[in-house]
C-alpha cells in the first residue's frame, strides 16, 4: 500500500450563505479524525487553518497530548496524535507530503454533493497505485478555487439521500470503505 | 428491511479505572448519529442515561432543533433529530421499540474489545430477517451487567489493531458496513 494522508481544510470554505470563510477548528474533529488516522494505519494526518490563532490551538492540544500531562495519562491519544501536522494552506500541505512521498501524489476530494466524480472502487485503484490525500472541507464545503482540474473527486457517501453528516463520520465511512478490507497490520500499537 | 434502530449508552459503562458509573451526555454525539439515522434511514435513535439532568439536557436541545429556532434555522437537524427518544434504562428502550417493532427483536452489542461475537456479513444477516436494536456504550465500554446471554455481539471494527476510535466514528463505520450497500430510497428528504 502507498502511503495515505488525510486533510481537514478549514480554509477556504463555504459557511451557510455560501460565502467564504475560514471556520473554526473543533477539537473533538481533531481527536476523531487524529484516531481514525491511527486506526488506518495513515501516514499524515493534516489540517489546514490559516489563522495564526487557531494554529496555536491546534498545536497545544497536540501537545497537551504528546508531551505534556496528556502523554502520560493517555498513551493512546498520544500515539493517534504523533501524525498531525497544521499548515495555512492546502498548497503547504501539498510540499510537505510531497516532500515526503514525491511528485506522483494524488489528492482526491471529498464532498456531500458529488456525484459525477470517483466511485468508492475507483478511488480504491488511485490508492493502490499513488501516494494519495484525502482531503474534508468544513463548514458548508469547500469553495470553488479547491475544484481544478488535476484534482480527484470522491462521491458522496449516499449520493441521491440525506447528505448532512457530520466530516467526523463521513470520514470515517470513507476512510473505512477505501482501506477497511486491507488487514489490519500486526501490533499496529504497542 | 425490517427496522433498525440504534442505542447510546451512558449507563451502566465504565470509567478509566473499570467503575461503573453514568457518563455524561456529548452534544455532538446526538447531532452526529441523529445524522447517521437520517442519513441511513434509521427508525429509532435512543440515548440511554438516569440522569434526570441529563434526560433534560437532551430534550432541550432536541426540542430546539425540532420545535425552537433551530428548526426553522437548520431544516435538516431538525429532520434528523425526528428518529430521537430518551429513556432512562435499556429495559425501557427494549420496551417501547417492541411496542411498535414486535418482540422478536435482536439486540446486537458492538464493543472495541469484542472478538468473539458475529462478524460483519453475520450481522448482516440478523438484520434482514428481524428488527435489530445496535447499541453503542460511552466512556470506556459497556458494564459486564449488560452482556447476557440472549443477546448478540459485534466483533470491533478493526479486531487486532488499534482500537480507539471515538464512539461516533466508529457508529458511523459500523452503520455503513451493515448498511451502506442498501440502496438509498428515493426522495428520503424533501
Amino acid at each position: 500500500m502507498k502511503p495515505i494522508g488525510i486533510v481537514l481544510i478549514h480554509y477556504p470554505v463555504l459557511n451557510r450563505s455560501g460565502q467564504v470563510i475560514t471556520s473554526a477548528v473543533t477539537n473533538l474533529d481533531i481527536h476523531d479524525l487524529a484516531r481514525l488516522s491511527a486506526t488506518y494505519d495513515l501516514s499524515r494526518f493534516y489540517i489546514v487553518t490559516p489563522s495564526a490563532e487557531q494554529q496555536r490551538l491546534v498545536s497545544r492540544i497536540a501537545a497537551h497530548w504528546r508531551e505534556g500531562y496528556g502523554a502520560s495519562y493517555n498513551v493512546h491519544r498520544k500515539y493517534a496524535l504523533k501524525s498531525l501536522k497544521v499548515f495555512s494552506s492546502l498548497e503547504d500541505v501539498l510540499s510537505d507530503w510531497n516532500s515526503l512521498n514525491g511528485t506522483d501524489t494524488r489528492l482526491i476530494i471529498t464532498g456531500a454533493k458529488h456525484d459525477k466524480g470517483l466511485n468508492f472502487p475507483e478511488a480504491q485503484k488511485v490508492l493502490e497505485k499513488y501516494p494519495t490525500l484525502l482531503a474534508f472541507g468544513t463548514g458548508h464545503g469547500l469553495a470553488e478555487d479547491l475544484y481544478k482540474e488535476d484534482r480527484f473527486y470522491l462521491n458522496a457517501v449516499r449520493p441521491g439521500g440525506y447528505n448532512h453528516l457530520s466530516v467526523r463520520t463521513a470520514a470515517a465511512i470513507i476512510v473505512d470503505r477505501l482501506l477497511g478490507d486491507i488487514n489490519v497490520p500486526e501490533q499496529i500499537f504497542n
